[in-house]
């Protein structure tokens, strides 16, 4: 199948974008927790991890609308950037070249908003009128994706990038934080969409090690560009890794060599899909974009 | 049946505290997240919520262990009370006599600390293997859970209650706030135990409205409490919430008439369970003494 990534992307932004904007009417009370919700999720992320998800639906024939389940994954991702941005925590002043949540709407609603949205994921994916999936196969998904975000997850991952700034640079602790911080919720969107379509255990393993290569090769990628891009590109100050003396792969083993690990994490997320048809494609498509990605 | 309160309570607050204990074997990495998220859990809550869930699934004839289903519930208002004390929102120093979480390992664990008890509440939720519940109930759990606790629940009344801070009293508000910030999840609470009993509709109905009536009067008396005690016997500053400029029930109504209103509700809240049979005794004594508590 020959597709056009772009128009793939395009097309499923617009239904993620769509849902988002039905969720929220009626309003949420207050109002400033509302435009504190909004302006985030409404912010121009990229939207990668629904996006995976619904691919790896796709690719294993999944024919319901899941575009709901896969909106409850970037609520969560959204919180996470929210809570990752306040001044205890990353301390930083913009996102994708917008003022962050907190420097809006204070520091009091944006640590709300987090913890709303990711309550609101929760309230998502255990609502059984979206689609026709099981309960059990719902319970599955709820598991995974609290494993991947929670205290052994993504959770864990901030909380070693929080205290290890400033140390010297180390191997087993910046692949801790990779693996958690960033690459847990990739391979569980990628694997929730395996699940979401009963694919065989045999798929659902190959598509979760898929999603945990292309996880840890986005992290390598963005240490990478926030030394070799421009504040204008990515939308927040080039270099802020190194000022905060971030564990980055970078820093642990240079450039080259990263970039060398980001593309073998890729082949081997290649590898993982050679049991898939055409219908993986977009799968495929989403890897090479993520190596060459640059912002 | 003649049950001794105080008997009953112990008994399965000795199983919570040991589920909890199990729950953190093996350890979180890193250390400082797992002594942030154990210091909060193990720091003398009254266990009121997980209490009221496990009578409520007795008094609904209830026979599985549904201890872990019951700390889900602890582990969320445990993460509610850890970021309410963020200097960003109450800037409490003192919990249960006690320095706050962020007092003792720094904002940005408390904040990560909370997002991971949050999290970790739909892991336990949405594992099937600890009672013979089924799939489709514990869907239903989970999603009255995140409703109550989310952006139309718990945080929109944390939000109010933050915004409100120095604002002339006013009865719609302070209603909407004690609804949401309390009376929600104890209704919720209260409810979960009935779903997981399968209980009829008539009496899932019944005992959410006595949930939501005595998390009504639990919030009145706290309200109150914060007048007529004392710091030793709070744990916390005695009269903070006037000097916070609180949206509270006597700042709107007065002692005496937010004391009657609580009574009012207790009364109601019996009244609900006048179809139960003994089996509802700790929840009938549990309302009385929520009226007759003193810290």
């Amino acid at each position: 199948m020959n597709i056009d990534l772009k128009e793939y992307i395009t097309e499923k932004r617009a239904k993620i974008d769509q849902f988002i904007i039905e969720y929220f009417q009626p309003f949420i009370i207050p109002q400033v927790l509302h435009d504190s919700v909004l302006y985030s999720l409404t912010a121009g992320g990229k939207r990668i991890r629904p996006l995976l998800c619904i691919a790896s639906y796709e690719a294993c024939n999944g024919k319901e609308d899941i575009i709901p389940y896969a909106v409850a994954i970037e609520f969560i991702h959204t919180y996470s950037l929210i809570h990752d941005d306040l001044p205890a925590m990353d301390n930083d002043d913009l996102r994708r070249g917008k003022p962050t949540n907190h420097k809006v709407f204070g520091e009091g609603i944006a640590i709300l908003a987090g913890d709303g949205l990711l309550t609101e994921a929760f309230r998502i994916l255990s609502n059984p009128l979206y689609a026709k999936i099981k309960a059990d196969t719902l319970l599955r998904v709820i598991y995974e994706i609290s494993m991947a975000a929670g205290l052994r997850g993504m959770v864990a991952g901030q909380a070693y990038d929080l205290i290890s700034e400033g140390r010297e640079p180390n191997r087993e602790i910046v692949e801790f934080i990779h693996l958690h911080k960033t690459a847990a919720m990739i391979r569980a969107s990628v694997k929730t969409g395996a699940l979401l379509a009963e694919a065989s255990e045999d798929k659902i393993n190959r598509l979760e090690s898929y999603g945990e290569a292309i996880g840890l090769a986005f992290q390598i990628v963005d240490d990478i560009l926030d030394i070799e891009s421009t504040t204008e590109v990515m939308g927040k100050p080039q270099g802020s890794d190194i000022q905060k003396g971030k564990m980055t792969y970078p820093r642990v083993y240079g450039i080259e060599k990263s970039r060398q690990k980001a593309k073998e994490l890729i082949d081997k997320a290649l590898e993982r899909l050679s049991i898939f048809d055409e219908k993986a494609e977009p799968l495929r498509q989403i890897a090479f974009y993520i190596f060459k990605r640059t912002s």
